[in-house]
């Protein structure tokens, strides 16, 4: 399994990402699958991938390494690309392509060749962008009134980000909710794990301003998880009591 | 879609189902999913449902007019089983049986026929028990450990009962937990929806002392729906920024 999300706010793109992969529950592993790419002050992208471990690195590689343009026949790679939109069809036409090699035979194994991304950045003098790109190679884009998407295992650490981030949530509170989020989805998902990886960039810099790995000693991160369970403790019980049994005795 | 959930701590047992139905996203209705048997002083029995209605329905109706017994061949009804596991057992095996009188047509006509229950109570001189029966007929049991069970659209609500529902938890906290893991839920799948239907017994009663319907206008819900979405915002903001950014300017 697999959970990452990118949360788009006023101030800035925080992408996060978790590390673990397993090919059953005996065979688990620590693969990145956040990726970022940059030139300071001329573009900042930041890619996150869910899904079969294979799929995304062949897409990974071959935008790297460029992939034949259906009109010009020209060789374009990731970071050639001029904006944010033409880079994230970019990354869906490979992916429909490593799809069209690779399915017939994944599913004659009767293996999931299901893959994902989260692609995030900007490019200069252009918007900072978040797109979420399915496994047809079609790709959304978030919206203030919506500033996240997740791919992977969502559901669990979707609930604090629903009810607590907006478009005006201060890019380090979001940084904070995401953590929060994946936090919450760690200990309901075992296939999700540390360490983590992490990228922020703040709008119109086009540099990341952070690329961290947290791993599973981090001292803000426990620190975070401490103080998250306690204030969840306190918030419940400070709620009155439901009036819906009968008078105390 | 549903969502029930069954919290079995050391003072009672809190059950919570929430009552929308789909067949698709236009055609919506209201179902009652959690129902309760009881004899106060004797016994006192609740059954949430999730899944398909038809078979849910099926269930619910054969154990009240009563199922053949395999070796006796006499009919049993639910409220003469002895214990929660017989009861628990019965449940199961009505369920195997609408399975095998309706699977074949079922699946013919590419409809899931799949059901799953939550089966709480409490029989005079035994113990309060929970169990949750699976689309097989087959059963676990709750215990301290994990201290609660769900069915239905699970993931959003369990990371709120992951973090703070413990065996010691005090009943009526139970409750404002079962209320907040539920309203995560409604917030983020339109599939769960008002109004709501919670019982609560308390140990060794053998009655429910609460069996409350919770509609939209409810006030009391959305005091804590309130309560809960300031103080995760005030938690949130309390937590230090992270160190990962750099210095601030």
């Amino acid at each position: 399994m697999t959970y990452c999300c990118g949360i788009l706010v006023k101030g800035g793109l925080v992408m996060l990402a978790d590390t673990r992969t397993n090919a059953g529950l005996d065979n688990i592993s620590t693969f990145r699958k956040l990726h970022t790419f940059e030139k300071p002050g001329e573009y900042c992208m930041a890619l996150a991938t869910a899904g079969n471990l294979s799929v995304t690195q062949y897409v990974l590689n071959r935008i790297q390494e460029g992939v034949e343009n259906p009109q010009s026949k020209e060789l374009e790679k990731l970071t050639d690309m001029p904006t944010m939109f033409r880079a994230a069809d970019l990354i869906g036409r490979t992916l429909r392509q490593v799809n069209a090699e690779l399915h017939p035979s994944l599913e004659a194994a009767g293996v999931s060749g299901s893959a994902s991304f989260l692609f995030g950045g900007q490019v200069k003098g252009r918007q900072l962008r978040l797109f979420m790109i399915y496994s047809a190679g079609n790709f959304i884009e978030c919206s203030p009134d919506m500033p996240f998407l997740q791919i992977g295992e969502y559901k669990y650490g979707k609930p604090v980000l629903d009810r607590a981030v907006t478009f005006e949530t201060e890019l380090y509170d979001a940084v904070k909710l995401g953590l929060i989020s994946m936090d919450s989805t760690m200990r309901s998902n075992l296939g999700v794990g540390m360490p983590l990886d992490l990228a922020i960039t703040r709008r119109d810099t086009e540099v990341f301003e952070v690329k961290q790995r947290i791993d599973n000693v981090d001292p803000y991160f426990h620190d975070l998880r401490d103080r998250w369970s306690t204030a969840l403790r306190a918030a419940h019980i400070a709620i009155p009591r439901p009036p819906y049994g009968p008078a105390e005795s």
